[in-house]
């Protein structure tokens, strides 16, 4: 998962307004975005339709779960983390990795397996190193985000002016940061309001002059473990070097610069920024009885990962539950009407540019080609339900499909969702998505850390996500009806 | 704290067969060590007289929690890492925040200020990297044990062999591990278990011919921190590298190795041990109404730490309390009858050398000068209680004066004690003592490790614990008798 701020700016709240398109039957029982939740007129004939869905579902559950497939997604998990590793965009092993799952999805019987090109960054983090050299010494362990610039060769030595918030900045002169490192310390508020000072951090402090910026790292709790992302310079700033540092070492720079103490920090990266990549997305399918390349359910997740850890919880879970939904789908022999297509975005942490290419290769016949995208990428711990993101008429039919969900005990439902980066591509156009709800609590304490790793993942309730993967796609793809969608022109 | 192992070296388990040496009136209500709770038979005017202590433990506490001092021992705990960082054995920044803590102790106005000198063990931690080399490059966070050796320069490249225990170890021939490097990778069992692999992994695995020893970081909890800690090499063993990995790197090493793939590892380290250096314990006192060095009650905690993290956890929160109790006791103008004297050890974190050197110079005549030994080395999260080693007598008595400490909230009892390592030189010989009881059950998530910081301490709790410590100590050390010790001539 990128950030939530990358959700707010492609729009991730639905164009309600926009012209609206009704598929097949939807019409039949009105449309009302307004209508709250009691307001649902599904006819009858509809609910008891997916009502007629719970044995299959019950199925599902208890092979993935209970079953011959117990255990496996986790087992292939491991195998993909032990073998490739952490799988930045532009790396060797991202490549390998892709390669590799796409072998995969064809021993495991999957259909159309191919990749699709997607321009990516190719940012390569270098040697790092930040030292407090005054008042005492101390290796200050850090992380460069993506796309940051590096130091001159040997580094900088700089004094440090520490704050707690952008509004605390603003008080300052210029002339009290020209040539300053800035640190920036703000309290944990949430991930969406936090990470700001990720993203924006060096453009704020490169407009008063510093001369690089070190941020506390964006996790609500921390055993002396950096976080990395995403940043992004603005447009004509000055481009200077930003890292995160751990929340332990943030909050002593911040307390030792209020007493008044002279803090200087030595810091050298070699990070670079490299021409741009041709990566790929990875996508196998379980082609539809009735329609083969219209009408599609994507279920995904991205494979591509930061460079610390090794991407099991961010995103490698989501990659798989969508992968294997479809390889324990096709064993046990249930292929539903439309065609179910697991897609691995590739070069999502840099910016969501698998999805872009995607959804730019697809654009001209995208209406007649999708009817609904499924998303996992805020984590796949115990499943709670799902969350989703579309019209009135769509929601209400995708309630009755959540319902189905009682033997995983996952029949929660939110709107609209609060996750699935990728498929806003979509989703933010009127498309309707869900994303993966979990009890997730602890995601950012791992997330974009040497944490992110095999141990966060546990098997049964990789089990638990895959069966809710697997089940509500199904009867998505198999319904009499197309999930209504509303997408202008 | 170092390691429970230590504590079963060292002999906890109180001596009570010794011949007992009675002081002033315990005797009256005799002795049995074999009696259970029930058959405490403290006369009813020693626990009338401890219960009229009940107005004095509120005072303190609301002192202290509510009043004037409270927040006051955190500020002091973040003012004394923030300056001086680690405090390793045979460091500068030790020896400077030692003549610091005696600066402000004076400050404070404790009497008796002085330190008294510990040789100590001078162990030096250089540039140490571990690399994954094949199959895939990985950089391998880690942090070498305490008194290793480090590499030749230019390191070690070799091949892995990876095992969960020391019975799989034991099933290798010396064949199979000569020239290799041996990943120790236990499940964690509890830390008195499970660090026995960090102790003793380098000289198992040196037998069989090994070049070096990775251990997985002995915690039960991972966020991609190394964990460091002691180790020593058994007489006539060769000496090779040890240090800990992360439990995350640890365990897809053996997952790794287990499916028969060939795992290399670089392993650089230039970590060296110097000539013993002497170090010094920190002392400060209440001096008693009635008596002055003699029937003394001691609290303490280390001063030392290790060389990641800040130790504002390990053992920063126990040194704190001890010393700022005797400050509060000082301003509210309580003066027992005897003398408390806080006694900030120093060199604990690698082998409880303070405390050694402590009980030789005061071997003479030390059943006079000391009554009893407070020390809190495991955590100073929100207090439980106060847990015992001694004899029957003693405990009885001490059981009463727990139960004063209703107003904290913590009046829970255990024997025989769970901490106190340095005041095990006494409390293993009959002399009884305390550690404290507190809710730490997060204590190995940051033990050791870069998370060892002001993160983990919080201002109420730390109020609480030096509030229970004054408390306990106060009362302890103004009874009209003396706590009886059973310790042989």
């Amino acid at each position: 998962m990128k950030t939530r701020l990358n959700l707010a700016l492609l729009g991730l709240l639905v164009l309600r307004a926009s012209a609206g398109v009704l598929d097949n039957r939807v019409d039949q029982y009105g449309s009302d975005a307004a209508k709250g939740v009691d307001s649902c007129t599904v006819p009858d004939s509809l609910v008891q339709e997916i009502k007629g869905y719970q044995p299959i579902v019950n199925k599902i559950v208890s092979k993935i779960v209970g079953g011959e497939f117990a255990g496996k997604t986790w087992d292939s998990l491991a195998e993909l983390v032990d073998t490739f590793g952490a799988r930045l965009s532009g790396s060797e092993q991202l490549e390998k990795s892709i390669d590799y799952v796409q072998e995969q999805m064809k021993l495991d019987g999957l259909e159309n397996v191919h990749t699709e090109d997607a321009p990516v960054p190719h940012w390569v983090r270098g040697y790092e190193s930040a030292q407090l050299v005054a008042p005492f010494k101390k290796n200050l362990p850090l992380l460069g985000l993506g796309t940051t610039v590096g130091t001159p060769r040997g580094g900088i030595i700089a004094d440090v002016v520490a704050v707690e918030s952008f509004e605390e900045f603003e008080t300052l002169k210029p002339e009290q940061v020209k040539g300053k490192i800035v640190v920036f310390v703000p309290q944990w508020e949430g991930y969406g309001k936090t990470v700001v000072y990720r993203s924006k951090g060096a453009s704020v402090a490169s407009r008063k002059g510093a001369v690089a910026t070190l941020i506390r790292s964006v996790t609500p709790f921390s055993i002396g473990s950096p976080h990395t992302g995403g940043q992004d310079y603005d447009e004509g700033v000055n481009k200077i070097p930003s890292a995160c540092i751990t929340v332990e070492d943030a909050e002593m720079i911040l307390r030792k610069y209020r007493r008044g103490e002279t803090i200087t920090i030595h810091l050298e990266m070699d990070d670079r920024n490299f021409e741009p990549f041709v990566s790929r997305n990875t996508i196998g399918e379980l082609v539809g009885t009735t329609y083969t390349n219209s009408s599609v359910v994507v279920v995904s997740g991205h494979l591509d990962s930061w460079d610390v850890g090794v991407g099991a919880m961010d995103d490698g879970g989501g990659a798989l539950i969508s992968w294997k939904a479809l390889t324990y789908l096709k064993a046990m022999g249930l292929r539903p009407r439309r065609t179910i297509r697991a897609i691995l975005w590739t070069g999502e942490e840099l910016g969501l540019w698998g999805g872009k290419a995607y959804k730019d290769a697809h654009k001209e016949n995208e209406k007649k080609e999708f009817n609904f995208f499924f998303e996992s990428d805020i984590g796949t711990f115990e499943p709670r339900g799902l969350d989703f993101t579309g019209n009135k008429d769509a929601e209400c039919v995708f309630r009755e499909v959540v319902k189905l969900m009682t033997p995983l005990n996952a029949t929660q439902f939110e709107t609209p969702s609060d996750g699935g980066p990728d498929i806003s591509h979509w989703t933010s156009r009127g498309f309707p998505g869900a994303s993966l709800m979990n009890k997730n609590e602890k995601y950012f304490w791992f997330h974009h850390s040497a944490g992110d790793s095999m141990a966060v993942e546990d098997p049964k309730n990789l089990d638990k996500c895959t069966a809710l993967w697997a089940a509500a796609a199904y009867v998505i793809a198999d319904l009499s009806i197309s999930i209504p969608k509303y997408v202008s022109d």
